[in-house]
């Protein structure tokens, strides 16, 4: 459906259900609930509801007419009610969006979209919740060199930072599931948001409107206060954020110099047009440019909370094109990162290798807590870092310059002093904080379980 | 305190909570309760932890030289850290900081200024809720033009405007009281998030950390996975732009050819250097910038979310400056938009000459309705836009223009023509709604009912 | 081509320009031309060169394809180069791409593209540019009230607000301009930059490729330097900023209670769903939408300079769909603004009306200039403050207000204060501003002076 | 001068540069030359020129107390106009600020401030540009690995990376100086922009004032069309987006696991709180957070090019803060880069064992491009493709690989083997490219090489 570059950016079935046609589907959506719903609360005679519902057809409709009609009108709810009224048998079509705005249709559309968008998300952040569960149990022992400003620090499993990517997505699915059952509410106004049209049937046809399309009902209409639209705009971008943390893990992590990690190649994926050697981490860094294009896009949603009065001149139209866009490339990175991690192969030798690379300095925390116990920890400290330097500068391990060393043999003995210098022994709480993310997913998993198609 | 011109731009308590004395304030708070942790934990001697708790008075503290020499050593936390050291008694000197990271005690004190931080914004925005909720109800019965697009749409009462600004601070309130009770969460990993240094104590130290501080413990560490922090900056943003939203409805009130509402003139309020006419929206306008300004450092903040490996290398340093702004800038459109309202005039009597601008056609909608019923929507709206240009063309009102209407005539009898013309009659369900807003605001008023200082 | 909500913020030639199967020409062209530069060089046989180019034809390659692989090996020009090689014939196949990389192949495209839409917005803004100067030239003398901060200030010509947006426009083409002549060069480097699979060749084919495709060639390839792109952006964002301030003013000057200019209204533009007597101000407001969308991609393309060594993973490739999407908002945010212009309506009676509005309190600064030059300025701007008290407690004017007042008399004669309260006389040096404008815009009108096929 | 945090993200020269005292001061700049400027006109007696010259002393005026009655009055020129003329002699009282408006004031004096702070850029930028010619020029000879997505290419010198960020460097400096002469003009317009207040003065007075204040005279006065504003913005934005991407590389290049540089440790710089070992890349951190703080502050003036009519209410306001901000964490950018540059240690051992890292694979494409003159590009590409694959399977090196394949011995002899394998033969035209860098940053250090007082 989309011939461009969008294609490496845009999760195709998001884009499907953020296309021109989808919009113009749930705008019908919108005005055969509403004629339901008038006619359940005897605003409108039953059979013109009937027929107005009978009429609500996406395939009627030719959509690319429709918002070139908009791009003059203004408004894609225009020429959607003027074709729509057209069509309409006899006796409904006095009715059709009897007290409704323009805006009331296209802002429950939008919400329409953005719950099956969301919905999306949900199930493709469980599947890559899954890939992290798998790589965080099976990666409980293999000792990696956690990195603090890209220095090797202390050892972590592997394990922990699949742990820590799997609890940053688990939080993303309870934050998206909490905006679903808070934000996604039906707009119902008129022309000023007094519902004046509908007389005092007003609430009441609301109430129905939302019971008919499965949505929550506002308090009051919210034309003009778009914080909801900024939530699930915060939300995604939050998404979006995460999505870059874990690729731009995966990608440092299949460097060159680092090459722990692979994303398996297949016959034509990351490979050089000139380079017949490389490998490239296609999928990591496709989720890193749509994880940067949604990001872009979150200030845009802000900043068009400006609306004036009760319909804004610009800022509402804005959201049109920026949600879908947003969902779009957000879709893109979790997509991506998806594909990344499935195709993850993990070289254990060359995990082992680089927390080999120090010589031994990377244990130097545990040697300088060991000593601290005794010696306090700031004298600890400055022992240890001697020892690291005399270590790079007789060039031998830290384990032997401690072990030459008479503050040490204070201290501890040989056999704790290979204690120390054991990675695995040094990883603290680890295996319960993988516990603890496993725990968390399974728990919240119910929310992205339902099977998922993803390609 | 702040001698510059970001004191049109920042609440001073705001500027407060966060300032380099502030920071160290905090880091000293963290290191005292995490020995006080350790104490009970019998992680070190409880009378290291008494003698470390008795030295972290920021009074001893030099802050600006310590943020000197931070920008040496890249984290405030390392010459706090040194200095607390040295001063700290024998007993406790060598358990300092123990088992801890930098980052631990900076991310615990800006978890503690964020949390300060929500809380004068709460108080601030119930400031702000009451002045709404008074207009809202004092206003129920005021007709107002309703304005779609900036164009006279249908009459809408004073009050529901209000109610709508309403509603959208008590849904604020809300959201930052929820976001208080999920995302504020100590930080407790050490060097590279597994806790090693403390052996198996981790877990309850971390525990004890959040119980002495007040604050919930996190599942894991969270060094590199921002969510927390950027559903904090979100939350603001959508503060900020709510602050817009109000401040430009208030700026094109105030415009001279509207001049429904003025900010009420102080001695030298919203003057102008030059025009001795001119009563400027001083109050509304430093609203608007404050929010563009906090609304600037969202997108940052979604950025910082890309963090490398443990911990990273200038997603994290840039929060420390972030944060700051963002919560400052916020504060200064909180405060402003409240000084715009607390001094609001409303001139009701060109709240009423705008309403009859039109000379009727404000009531189309109106009109047309009422001809619906019988005629159907289409052919109603037709015939009411055939009536408001011939009013034009004519230079008569539109309910002169109607009562001329054979077919109109045939479906309203003159009575009811002049009910259709009375905008009072025409609001609808706006009372309901407004009447909905105030309880919703009592319900969340808890949140932020404590008394306010605010000037 | 577009079939969906896009279309109402995308210039349909804009779209084409970025189309895929304009990427798809536009690399062909790349490959082409750069056969035909390294046969002039010698570094391929001319035999091979010909072949190569005669195969570079765009119907016969499948775009939607290329992208569909290019999502899977991460660049779309390695499908292509794989096509093209297959097409190719015997003589011509072992020297495609010859020494080349992929991103010579995409970045040069991408300037190629750039080039076109820089032309295309030239064109366009000077078709604005048009209008404007026929607005400033045929307004010099008619009185509209000045305003700063949305109060009225005092009056100026309306022709002098056209003559500065006509100031900002020009501006603008300038600056394309520039950047056309400086920043659009061509890329070639090689796999990393040295362009060592040219041997000593590599610079000579560099000038040859440049002078094929009528661009620059740069001093050293600039795979990861991304300054002259980010040029681009910043431009063109400053362009939609410059639009936003057109399309605001027009929206402001179109309220309800201004009046002062409306969008001409077409069979179907500017009418309401539901409100028949509304004439919305549409390409000024889907302006402002499509301005607003073009300055959310301009942060992306800063920060995506954060480029990795030699060739980035993710901030390069987020450049494919920034750049189109960023060329296709501005073109929408002028085309709108150019839409508004020519469609443009004065109603002269509510300028003047509006003028009259304070009953002359708008020529408080020339009544207070006039007292000045004898009583200082500040006691002159005391008084007339005081006069403009006086004149609204009265409810009388502020000339009248001003003729009762003695230290007036004692300063201007009544003749004298007849002219200070003619706002024609009140025009400074607008006409001189207006002339300079114009004349700016005649000499840099060759820039966009081709006929343009605006719609 | 500043207490907090923001000491690590802010230069304290460009600090002081938009001190709040300094803002005062170059206010009172401008009501000083403006009254020469008035005065040389014979607009007010020179004596009232001479007088209000003498009390433009920033030492004579409270900036706090300014800025405290700037939040209420909503612009700080009128506080300090107040002042200024209760200060001013008899002779000259009447005349302060004659004819012009606050926003003159106020535009000029952040002119004059962006002056000084650009030159202080070109400055810091010429100290870095120093330090990168001299290792581009060291290093020519350095072979060390190109990396494209982070995964090795073929070689580079490591001189040809300086010369790139110095190219990089050298077009900043270039385009700085180019908007220093373009954009920075003054501001007089008076009221509503016609110079009204100045009779037929209004222009001479303009160019007196350029004239006096060293800056140049724009065509009109510009108080709502801020595209030159944005113009610095965006180029400011543009040398943030340069440091980040040397910033990065740094970072990259210090990774333990790559090692080939490290900033230079000083006494208690980059060293951790709880790991001895460490030693962090400080400079480079604090740049890349200096940066992308200045990135947040860029689409905030584009979007406050939206300005209503003839000055605004909040998006003018905002360029307040927002320009000493952006100024304030460019520099922080450019003074960390510099910090990073001039401490850098180069470890060319580890640089030529990275190289050495994959057993020749760095050279697939010297030995493809040398079999492709025989074979054609595609298949030489698929043979080598073969070679790696075989030399991994077989655990040797691909110049083994190759010199026991048939096909490529009968392509190359073993010496023109040896040669393929010898990456320092393989830099193309890295020479040339260094020369040309180095060459076009002389050519243009004129613009920054005044003596630098970087610390």
């Amino acid at each position: 459906m989309r011939a461009g570059v969008g294609a490496l950016f845009v999760d195709p079935d998001m884009a499907a259900i953020w296309s021109g046609k989808a919009l113009v589907a749930n705008m019908l959506a919108f005005e055969a609930a509403l004629a339901r719903a008038e006619g359940r609360a005897g605003v409108i005679p039953p059979t013109a509801a009937e027929a107005i519902g009978d009429t609500c057809r996406v395939e009627d409709f030719d959509a690319p007419a429709i918002f070139r009609e908009a791009s003059v009108a203004g408004v894609p709810a225009i020429p959607l009610v003027r074709l729509l009224t057209e069509k309409v048998a006899e006796e409904g079509r006095g009715y059709v969006h009897w007290g409704a705005t323009s805006q009331d249709a296209v802002d429950t559309a939008l919400v329409l979209q953005m719950r099956a968008g969301i919905e999306l998300l949900l199930r493709r952040l469980y599947s890559i919740g899954e890939v992290c569960a798998e790589v965080a149990d099976q990666h409980r022992l293999t000792p990696m060199a956690g990195r603090t400003l890209l220095q090797q620090a202390t050892p972590i499993p592997f394990g922990l930072k699949a742990a820590r990517w799997l609890a940053l997505i688990t939080r993303q699915m309870r934050r998206l599931s909490e905006i679903q059952a808070r934000s996604l509410v039906v707009q119902l106004g008129g022309a000023a948001g007094t519902l004046a049209a509908l007389g005092d049937a007003g609430p009441r046809v609301v109430e129905l409107l939302a019971e008919e399309l499965g949505l929550s009902a506002p308090d009051l209409p919210w034309h003009a206060e778009r914080d909801r639209i900024a939530e699930v705009a915060g939300a995604l971008g939050i998404v979006g954020g995460a999505m870059s943390k874990i690729a731009q893990d995966l990608v440092l992590l299949a460097q060159t110099e680092v090459g722990e990690v692979t994303e398996a190649a297949g016959p034509s994926k990351g490979v050089s047009s000139t380079m017949p050697q490389k490998r490239n981490p296609v999928d990591a860094t496709l989720a890193r440019s749509s994880a940067r294009l949604a990001l872009g896009i979150v200030p845009v949603l802000l900043a068009t909370m400006e609306q004036e009065h009760e319909r804004a001149a610009g800022a509402w139209q804005t959201e049109w094109e920026a949600l879908p866009r947003l969902f779009g490339y957000v879709s893109g990175a979790v997509t991506h990162v998806h594909g990344a991690l499935t195709s993850l192969e993990v070289d254990r030798a060359r995990v082992r290798a680089n927390l080999d690379l120090t010589r031994g300095a990377v244990m130097a925390e545990a040697l300088s807590m060991a000593l601290a116990r005794q010696l306090g920890r700031q004298e600890a400290h400055a022992i240890v870092r001697e020892l690291v330097e005399r270590a790079t500068r007789e060039d031998t391990s830290l384990e032997q310059s401690a072990a030459n060393d008479e503050r040490v043999r204070a201290v501890v003995n040989p056999e704790e002093l290979a204690q120390i210098f054991t990675a695995e022994r040094y990883f603290g709480s680890a295996d319960l904080f993988i516990d603890r993310a496993l725990a968390g997913f399974r728990t919240s998993s119910s929310v992205g379980a339902t099977h998922d198609d993803i390609r």
